[in-house]
């Protein structure tokens, strides 16, 4: 059985768009869409101590809206916040700072996709910590 | 008295870099580049009816973090929402849809930035609403 | 043979971080990323017919600089720009505007990445418009 | 007499939402819109030395269309994209590296916005660095 995830779509997208590609290919395509997008939406956003949370909430909600995507768990990371402050209480979200988790889904298979900064490569890695068939 | 806005900083920033424009051009100045930040920054942000309570709230809080600012309100147009929904149930957050007003303060000089979307021009016009000395 | 993407690497990220996936699987991977990079990072961007050339190049350049990214093609859509614009001679680049096709390969797996906008669908659907080995 | 900037516009923009402010006001007030917007928009964007050129062309012509703004000045300092390059050959552009002028004209008055980072804050500053009657 096919689980459609685009339910409203007047045209079957699915079977359009997405049949040349199986279920565990579709659930990394869409769940590395959403951590690309995550990125590059939400860096360079003004935060500090304070308002972290409600950032990482809003970039939660937002991006769980798009297809196929279960769950997002954005962490901004507090020791960092602290460490590169200027002298105005606040910076621009930056990579470093960063740590996402998000889990794409379909049909039965899950993808969980990681972004963490390594800073051994000084950079803000992205790749698939498991995938797997419920 | 001038009201230093740059609290912590080592050197005097305000003389230094703001001595040549009144607190009233300055307040003009900060919730300006605020208000273009805020657009900027989030337009294209994944949001429908669920999601803008959210979205709403970290905007406000990280915009609220930028020098001179005192407050942020944004209203995301429900009814837009609705209007332009798609058939995947989220839309990209775009400037007709966003209703924000920004309150920066220079000493005792209060100016009220507003951001409204005019159908008559089809753009998201931002001006100044109301200045005045408290 | 394995073809290491990350070549200047003190740690080999091709074993640590990607052996769990197929090349077919990480070349999907890859190219999504950047799909979803490109369009949260430039939606918005002020445009019109006569900056349209300067920027599909800038948006090419910059996310063929992406891991594992070819090629980079961009297409803003002149009639579109047209037909939406403002009383102001330029507006804000959307989803509906954007045509891009990005290629993405690992190993010897080629990726084809499309974006357009699918006006039955009132939306800018991203799929793979093709997956082979060269 | 009011050099109209909205020519086009089938109201009098001016008249409606910028007669309670000078045209100085009003100069200050469109470039800080545009230097707000350019870091907004901009930052994060995949940048390497190969790639710095066609972005500077591209935010300059895109942050030129925006009311008022007569030139757009825009700066990637490559040196300390040298400098903070990681293993993949690019980084993210951070307000560390970019160095702006916006001209913006209202009537006989032309103010020059500059951003540049001032290492003794950390922070990436931005201040009108001249104004004048032409």
């Amino acid at each position: 059985m096919i689980n459609k995830i685009y339910q409203g779509a007047k045209m079957d997208v699915d079977k359009k768009y997405f049949s040349n590609i199986t279920s565990r290919e579709r659930a990394i395509f869409e769940g590395a869409i959403s951590m690309g997008a995550l990125f590059h939406q939400f860096i360079g956003t003004p935060v500090n101590i304070d308002s972290a949370k409600s950032l990482e909430i809003a970039i939660s909600k937002s991006l769980k809206l798009q297809p196929a995507i279960e769950d997002v768990e954005v962490r901004i990371d507090l020791e960092k916040l602290k460490e590169v402050n200027t002298e105005f209480d606040y910076v621009s979200l930056s990579g470093d700072m960063l740590n996402v988790k998000i889990i794409s889904k379909i049909d039965n298979i899950m993808a969980i996709i990681k972004m963490e900064f390594i800073e051994e490569l000084n950079y803000p890695l992205m790749y698939i910590e498991d995938i797997f068939d419920e």
